[in-house]
């Protein structure tokens, strides 16, 4: 060992200690005929004092040491005269009598701090040295602690961890695969997991009754936002369960990573939302819970007073913005402005200020009466202070807009506190979706998963009103997770298939071996998949999930530290029966 | 919940209890007016009891269920008359009140037990039956217990799980990587890691002190013996160590791994040997250690007797076989058709019977007196009964036959007991490897090896002779792990990259993104990895990897369960900028 103890442990009680440390130089600075050395490590910062009346020569030697030098020092452990109460070892530094240089450094591109000065791009070409940085680590610290957690968590409940291949076979639904040439079954491919949602339910079949994974998943999307090709799931599935055994089982996992992770306890279950609700009243099937300014519906109040915009609208909803009546014009504008940004979409916004003295002032006076605007405010249990928000047009897309308007306003109230945590089941998705341009049912989750039992016979008359035994996880507006019970009845399964517009040979070719499988016994079962890097992310208040991942690729999927991906040579390709064919985009 | 227990749990003490068990049907068989059924889940085996007299239509339908078929009951808990011994359940059963069959099964292909009657290709292809027996199934839970107590381990000692990306650049050195074209960056390619080693290098320039990951790997090889194109990793890491505080660790983690996986504990320390005497007394870098039987070298002993096999031959070894001089003539002519064939390749063998009655007989009496075969006995130390087997050549050929010969004694001799474990560190490889093809030097690990420094001046005047900081770990002649402390000097790295004849330019192009980051300040590391799957198949007593591997592919690459890999579509190759050219081999 290159040390007795880490940069981060030593204390009062270990004065007059001699001591070994090694680390990274984090600064250094003379003071009269004292050098003063920052020594880092992954477990924290000690000071060094060099003295140049005891020892010119180390304290000069000691004055050459640049940033990011790797060094080895040993000394005495004494208290310090100026102590440091904003880190753990403030109450010591090290008199170094020896000092070993293990690496120099050259002068990193950016500063190692926690706001430092480097950009995106290089501190992705460099991120070994942006990891270096304690915010960053901590995030990674954070996702180690955070697996741990869930593997102790489910590894009590009986869920054995099962590694299900990397390299399967193509799936014909879903996202784009990516997929990987076989060199010995010349021109065929596999192809990398979307997820392992096939094989956890041949898990399943196989009698593992309680499985889970943390698993790599790739897809191979255009990468807008904040998506990765490759990303992390926690993927689980139980045997001989209901809907609401999952539930229970997944809401004390997440429990207990509040409990353990941010010392956060809820004491009571988490709240349930049908589908239904989540669109009537947040316009979103991952509504934020932070705040509530649910949206109220106005049609029906608004209308006939000669105000075409509502007469006309399929649907006129409102929020109840608090203590926002003192709004200026501007911002009412800049609101204005914000709905109608082509991603949003609204053509107008109406307001109605509540004001402290009982006053309503909206911008639709001309239509409607103050005793007119007093029934919206009463519809909308406004109070004196109060803002209310109105937008009008087509039911989904109006609901869209005031989802982002609520949100916006969220954002604006600081009602969005990223140290307060919301957490929500949003259950009874829909089983299908319609698409007008195919005039045919799609799946919303998959094929094999299980209306509720209530809602069966609905599927001969009225299939678009089926509700699926789907459930998401949301937590401050992010979906964290979700999963289903699925169909473990053959007759049941074969009803989906026709209904999905699949012929027997159609079904068969495309879900074989999984179908196959089920002939053998398949038990009830259902399960769930958390996105892991999110879970991370929304712990951890990050914005992009990319920094919680070790090694990110950039939008255009590329590792610019690595430099890949990146050309092969002809004999390997050659070996894999390939040729590039490279076509101009048209 | 469809039950209120497992098939697991019951026991004396729940008799009178009603409970819902859930399960497949293992087995059923009438007597007299009663029908038994063993009702299996993952947890155990509970007897199930239906009565014709109390309940004729129930019993009626448990007489028609299959075996397989997956079904609920609902009953009372009682003592069994006729206890059975052999499982936990085996003092009560249920006498039931109500079935329900929860799902019908096809006859299985082959019969779900211990033994079966399927043969490999059919237990691949149904895999998710083959994983209901009771044996397959004990080997990956074992496999979830060793993943989980390494996580708990290294975890206690603050190493960091952090996750490497899968999608990485292609290396030009090693084994073939598996490639994955890049849709957006037409014509490049990522490439599937065979390692994540650069990448835990990296992470140690990061300052992340202790790294491990459990992780998937890739070796686009043809696998012959025991291999599969993906395996599994146990990765680890660590920063300011050196050779001695590698093997602490990892010798402290495989004690505890045998310790709560196997109940045994190893009070002493694991043996040591360098790479030379592994090679001198075993002919082998992973002997098998259970048994002794060590090479003795004879060559002095039996030359100039006229015996031109010996007397003309590099080398002569011999083993001491205990209690083998009863062999028969037939049972030595089967070892030396042993030692013949073509994978051993000895020219024949030469025997030494040590009789009880102290009398010597040898193959070669025409030769050697009976002073002669007496001096080469005490060289082996041989007791009156035991054989002397003897192979004579070149060296290192003959060594290695002489290694097969010992473990084929061993077999035979019964000292190589899959319940007994011999952990075994072999230290001082040769830091690098002669090819005489090429007439240059390899790295016998990776260029990032390190010289033992006490070598180091050797390194320009007999760089054959250096050794290196690099260590197996072997367990009854299995390397389950390897690793090496790497050089973090950057002037130590060109002189290894000059004597492996990169010039500046090759070495920059291969590995510049490590050498980059290693100029920023590298702190001295080190690492190991063990092979996960020969560790679970080890302490299961497996003599393939494949049975401790959910859904193992096959010799060619396929996975035979999901039929991968497959063909893809034009539309898909387009998008990739792939044609497949598949020519005929020549």
């Amino acid at each position: 060992m290159y040390r007795t103890n880490t940069c981060g442990e030593l204390r009062l009680a270990d004065v007059g200690k001699k001591v070994t440390l090694a680390g990274w130089i984090q600064r250094s600075r003379k003071m009269g005929g004292m050098t003063f050395v920052d020594l880092r490590d992954r477990f924290g910062i000690t000071q060094l004092v060099f003295n140049q009346e005891t020892n010119a020569e180390l304290c000069e030697q000691a004055n050459h040491l640049g940033r990011e030098f790797v060094i080895q020092i040993t000394g005495r452990v004494a208290e310090r005269s100026n102590k440091n109460t904003h880190i753990e070892t403030g109450e010591i530094e090290i008199l170094v009598d020896e000092l070993k240089v293990l690496n120099e450094a050259k002068t990193p591109p950016f500063t190692i701090e926690d706001n430092t000065d480097g950009g995106d791009d290089i501190r992705m070409k460099y991120r070994y040295l942006d990891l270096r940085r304690a915010n960053v680590r901590a995030n990674l610290e954070l996702r180690h602690k955070m697996a741990f957690e869930v593997r102790s968590y489910l590894d009590k409940l009986g869920f054995l961890e099962v590694e299900t291949p990397v390299l399967i076979g193509s799936t014909p639904e879903g996202a784009r695969d990516f997929v990987v040439p076989s060199r010995m079954n010349p021109g065929q491919f596999y192809a990398l997991p979307q997820s392992p949602q096939t094989l956890k339910q041949l898990l399943m079949v196989s009698g593992f009754d309680r499985y889970f994974q943390i698993v790599k998943c790739f897809r191979d999307e255009d990468l807008r936002a904040d998506r990765q090709p490759e990303f992390t799931q926690i993927d689980c599935e139980m045997s001989f369960v209901e809907q609401e055994d999952v539930l229970n089982t997944f809401e004390g996992l997440t429990k207990h990573l509040f409990k353990t992770l941010k010392s956060i306890e809820f004491d009571k279950p988490f709240i349930k939302m049908t589908w239904e609700d989540a669109m009537k009243y947040y316009g979103s099937d991952k509504p934020d819970m932070r705040f509530d300014m649910k949206f109220v519906e106005l049609k029906e109040v608004v209308s006939g007073r000669d105000f075409i915009v509502f007469d006309s609208a399929e649907y006129v909803g409102g929020i109840c913005a608090p203590q926002s009546a003192v709004y200026t014009r501007k911002q009412l504008d800049e609101l204005t402005d914000f709905v109608k940004r082509p991603q949003i979409g609204a053509k107008g916004l109406v307001y109605i200020r509540c004001n402290e003295d009982g006053t309503l002032k909206s911008s639709v006076d001309k239509f409607y009466s103050e005793d007119d605007l007093k029934r919206i405010a009463d519809e909308c249990k406004a109070n004196p202070g109060d803002l209310i928000l109105i937008l009008a047009g087509e039911k989904r897309k109006t609901q869209k807009a005031l989802c982002e308007l609520r949100l916006e306003m969220g954002e604006r109230l600081g009602l969005r506190d990223k140290n307060v945590f919301a957490p929500l089941w949003v259950v009874d998705f829909p089983l299908f979706e319609w698409d007008d341009e195919t005039e045919r049912f799609y799946a919303m989750h998959h094929p094999f998963t299980s209306p509720k039992p209530e809602d069966i016979e609905l599927l001969d008359t009225n299939p678009g009103a089926v509700r699926a035994n789907a459930y998401d996880m949301v937590i401050n507006g992010v979906e964290l997770g979700g999963g289903s019970i699925r169909i473990h009845d053959s007759e049941l399964q074969s009803k989906m298939f026709k209904l999905l517009g699949f012929t027997q040979e159609q079904a068969q070719a495309q879900f074989g071996f999984l179908m196959n499988a089920f002939k053998y016994g398949a038990p009830p079962h259902g399960g769930l998949a958390y996105g892991l890097d999110r879970f991370v992310a929304i712990f951890a208040g990050l914005d992009s999930i990319r920094d919680c991942i070790a090694f990110p690729k950039n939008t255009s999927g590329r590792d610019v530290m690595l430099d890949a991906p990146t050309k092969i040579s002809d004999e390997q390709l050659e070996e894999l029966h390939l040729k590039v064919e490279i076509k101009n985009p048209e």
